[in-house]
C-alpha cells in the first residue's frame, strides 16, 4: 500500500465572499464595481459548450455577481462539493446553500483537514480563471483597481492567517503588459510566487504568444525575474471545446484538456521559453495523459516538417527541450497519465483536489490517490502529492 | 530485431489524374466538372491554419483543378514524396514535377515495392478527405455524378488490375444520407468495404452525429449492414486546429490529432455505436498516443459528472465499452502510442505510410517501423503492420 502524504493541492477554487470589492474600492465605484445581489434566475441556455443565464421575476433564487452591465449567478457546478453527484447540475445557488468552505478561510481549512490536504492554491471564480472579467469591462481604471483589490484580498485575507496553508495566486491586468509586469513585481515583493494567465490569450481578443511585437515579453520577463510561476487553468481562454451546438456537455467535459494541449504547442513554438530561460508554466486542471504524445509530435514536426514549419529562429532546440523542468502538469484523476510518468517527468507533475468543483475529488481525495498511486512507490507519490508543488511555488513546508 | 512483415498501409493518398471526371461525366458537364488547367500561382496566404491561393498572370506554374467557380493548385505538400524534406514547401507543382506514383497505378505499385508495402488504402485529394468539394458545389446533380465517377474510377481503374494491392475507398454524397446509403450499398455490392466520412460533420455545415433527427442513421445503417468501415481522415472536418491567426504552421501540425480526439468523443457519446452494434470506424492519420487519455476521461465523465452530463438514454454502458473492437487508430510515427498499446488495444491499431504526404515515411517506412517496433514482439508487430488492416477491410491477403 502506497503511503499518501499530506497533500499540497496545486489547483482548487475560491468563491469570493460578497465583500471582496465593496470594502476595497473607492466609494464612487461601490455600485458599479462587483457586488452581490439575490434574485431569481428566469432562464438558462446551453449552446456550443457555454451556459447563459437571465435574471427575472420568477424562478429559483440565486446570488448574482453584478458588475457594470454584467449579472452572473453562482451555480451548483462551481460549488459542487456542497451537493451529492446526482444533484450537481447547472442550477443557481445562494451563498447560504454553499459549504462555507467555498468562501471562508477557516471552514476551508477544516474542509482541507478532513480531506488530508495540508495546503492549497486557489483560482478565482467571479474574475474567471485569469481575470477575463476585468479585461472585458469597459472602465479600465476601475478594472485595474478590481485586479489589485482581488490580489490584496487574496494575500491579506484569504492566505494571511492560514499558516501558509493557503497559497497566494494573483491576477494581472491582461490588457496592459507593463502594468501586468508591475503587478507581478508588487506581489512578488510580498512573497507571491504564482500568477494566473490565459492558456490561449488569442481567444480573449489579445495578442497570442506568437505576437511579432512581443506583446507579452514584459509580463513574462517579470515572471522570469521574480520566480513567479505562470498558472494557466483550463478554460482561461474563455472558449470551451465543443464539436457542434448540439453536442452534449459530456463532449465538452471530455475534451477540456485540448485547451492545455493547444497552449503547450503554442508555448513550445513561441520562443518565450527560449528567451526567458527561468520562467516556468503550469497547466492547472489540464490533466497529463496527453503530454507524451504532444512532446513527441512537436519534436517530429520541428525536425521532419521543417521545410514548411521552420521555427528554428525562435526555437533553436527541439521543442521538448524547453518542456523539461519548465512545464508542470496538474491532474485530479488520470490513470492514463500515471501510466506514462517517465515520459511526462515525475518531477513536473502536481496533484489537485479541484475543490469545490464538479470534477473535484473532495472529500475522497485520499481514497482516489490511494487507488491512483497503488502501483507507484512512496517516493514518486510524495513528489506528486506534495514535494513538486512545494518546490514549484517555493512554499515554506517540508517537501 | 523485430521482423517487419510486408506492410498493409491503412492510409495513403492518391492524386487524381486529370481525366477522372472529364472521361466519365456527361458531355454537358465536361467544362464545369473537375478538369485540370496549367496556370501561374500569383499569391499564397496562410491564415488561421489555412492556405489560400490566387491564380494570376505571373508566378510559378501550377496545375490547377478547376470546378464550377473553384480553382485549386496542387502543392508540394500533397506530393511531398517527390521532394527532399527541406524542399517540401507550400509551393505549386505540375503533374510533371510529381513522382508518377502519386497519380498512376503501376508507378504507385513500384513505389510500394521499394518501400516494403504490399497493399494500400488511398484517400482522395481533389475531392478532399471525404468529398467536401462536392458538398460545397452548387450543382448537386453534377456533384452526385462526380461522387459516382470518382468511385467508378477508384474501383475500375485505380484498384482493378492491382491484384488486390490497392484497396478501394469510396465517397458518398454528404448532403443526402439516403443517397449516401444507396452509394454505400452500390459499392459494397462490388466488394468495397471502406467509405470516407467526416470526423466533424458539424464543421461542414451538416448535422452533427448528435442530431436529434438522426440525420446520419441511414448512412450508418448501410455501413453496419454491409460491413463497410467508416474512415475518417484528419482534416475531413475541413477546419484545422489553430490557436490564433499568427500561430506558425508547426502549431497546427502538432495539434492535428485534436480532430480525431474530438470526433471520438462525439461518436462515443452519440449513441450511434450503441444503435449499430456492428459498425466500425477508423481515424486515418489520427495517430494513437492520445487514445488512452480520452477513453479514461470519457468513462469518468459518464460516471462522475452524470448530474450535468447524463447521456445514459443514448449510451447505456461506459463509453469505452463501444471503443473495444469497434474503433481503429492509425499512425505513421507515434512512439507515445506504441508505449500504450495495452490501453489502446493491439488488435485495433493500424499502420500507414501516408505516401506521398509531408508527414509520410516513404521510402523509409521499413526503417521507421524497425525503430518504432524494436521493443515489440513479432506477433503484435505483424498485427499492426498488416493483419489488423487485412481483417478490418476484409482483404484477400494472408493476415
Amino acid at each position: 500500500m502506497t503511503a499518501i502524504p499530506p497533500i499540497v493541492s496545486a489547483d482548487d477554487h475560491v468563491i469570493e465572499p460578497p465583500d471582496v470589492w465593496t470594502t476595497r474600492l473607492p466609494r464612487k465605484y461601490r455600485d458599479v464595481g462587483p457586488h452581490v445581489v439575490r434574485a431569481p434566475v428566469a432562464e438558462m441556455t446551453f449552446l456550443g459548450g457555454k451556459y447563459d443565464f437571465r435574471m427575472g421575476d420568477d424562478g429559483p433564487a440565486g446570488d448574482w455577481w453584478v458588475y457594470e452591465r454584467l449579472a452572473i449567478p453562482h451555480t451548483r457546478l462551481s460549488v459542487a462539493a456542497s451537493f451529492e453527484p446526482d444533484d450537481v447540475q447547472v442550477v443557481p445557488v445562494t451563498y447560504d446553500e454553499m459549504r462555507p468552505g467555498c468562501y471562508e478561510r477557516d471552514p476551508r481549512l477544516a474542509d482541507m483537514d478532513v480531506n488530508g490536504v495540508e495546503a492549497s492554491l486557489c483560482f478565482p471564480t467571479f474574475p474567471r480563471f485569469c481575470g477575463q472579467q476585468f479585461l472585458e469591462a469597459s472602465d479600465k481604471e476601475l478594472a485595474l483597481l478590481c485586479v489589485r483589490a482581488y490580489n490584496d484580498w487574496m494575500v491579506d485575507e484569504w492566505c494571511a492567517g492560514s499558516g501558509g496553508r493557503l497559497v497566494p495566486l494573483c491576477l494581472i491586468p491582461l490588457w496592459d503588459p507593463a502594468a501586468a509586469a508591475a503587478e507581478v513585481r508588487r506581489n512578488a515583493a510580498r512573497g507571491v510566487r504564482a500568477v494566473c494567465f490565459s492558456e490561449l490569450p488569442g481567444n480573449l481578443g489579445l495578442p497570442s504568444v506568437h505576437d511579432a511585437g512581443r506583446f507579452w515579453d514584459p509580463f513574462v520577463a517579470a515572471c522570469d525575474e521574480t520566480g513567479t510561476v505562470i498558472c494557466m487553468h483550463s478554460g482561461s481562454g474563455s472558449k470551451m471545446p465543443s464539436t457542434s451546438p448540439d453536442a452534449p456537455p459530456a463532449v465538452t467535459s471530455t475534451l477540456t484538456h485540448e485547451l492545455a494541449e493547444a497552449s503547450l504547442a503554442d508555448w513550445l513554438f513561441s520562443g518565450l521559453l527560449a528567451r526567458y530561460p527561468d520562467v516556468r508554466i503550469t497547466y492547472s486542471e489540464g490533466q497529463i495523459g496527453w503530454i507524451p504524445y504532444i512532446l513527441a509530435r512537436a519534436d517530429r514536426v520541428w525536425e521532419h516538417n521543417r521545410g514548411w514549419t521552420d521555427v528554428r529562429d525562435r526555437v533553436p532546440e527541439p521543442p521538448s527541450t524547453y518542456y523539461r523542468g519548465r512545464v508542470y502538469g496538474c491532474f485530479f484523476d488520470d490513470p492514463a497519465g500515471l501510466a506514462n510518468l517517465d515520459a511526462i517527468g515525475v518531477d513536473q507533475v502536481t496533484f489537485e483536489t479541484d475543490y469545490p468543483h464538479a470534477d473535484g475529488t473532495w472529500p475522497h481525495t485520499r481514497e482516489v490517490a490511494a487507488k491512483l498511486f497503488a502501483d507507484l512507490d512512496d517516493a514518486p507519490t510524495r513528489k506528486i502529492c506534495r514535494s513538486n508543488t512545494i518546490e514549484l511555488f517555493d512554499l515554506d513546508l517540508t517537501p
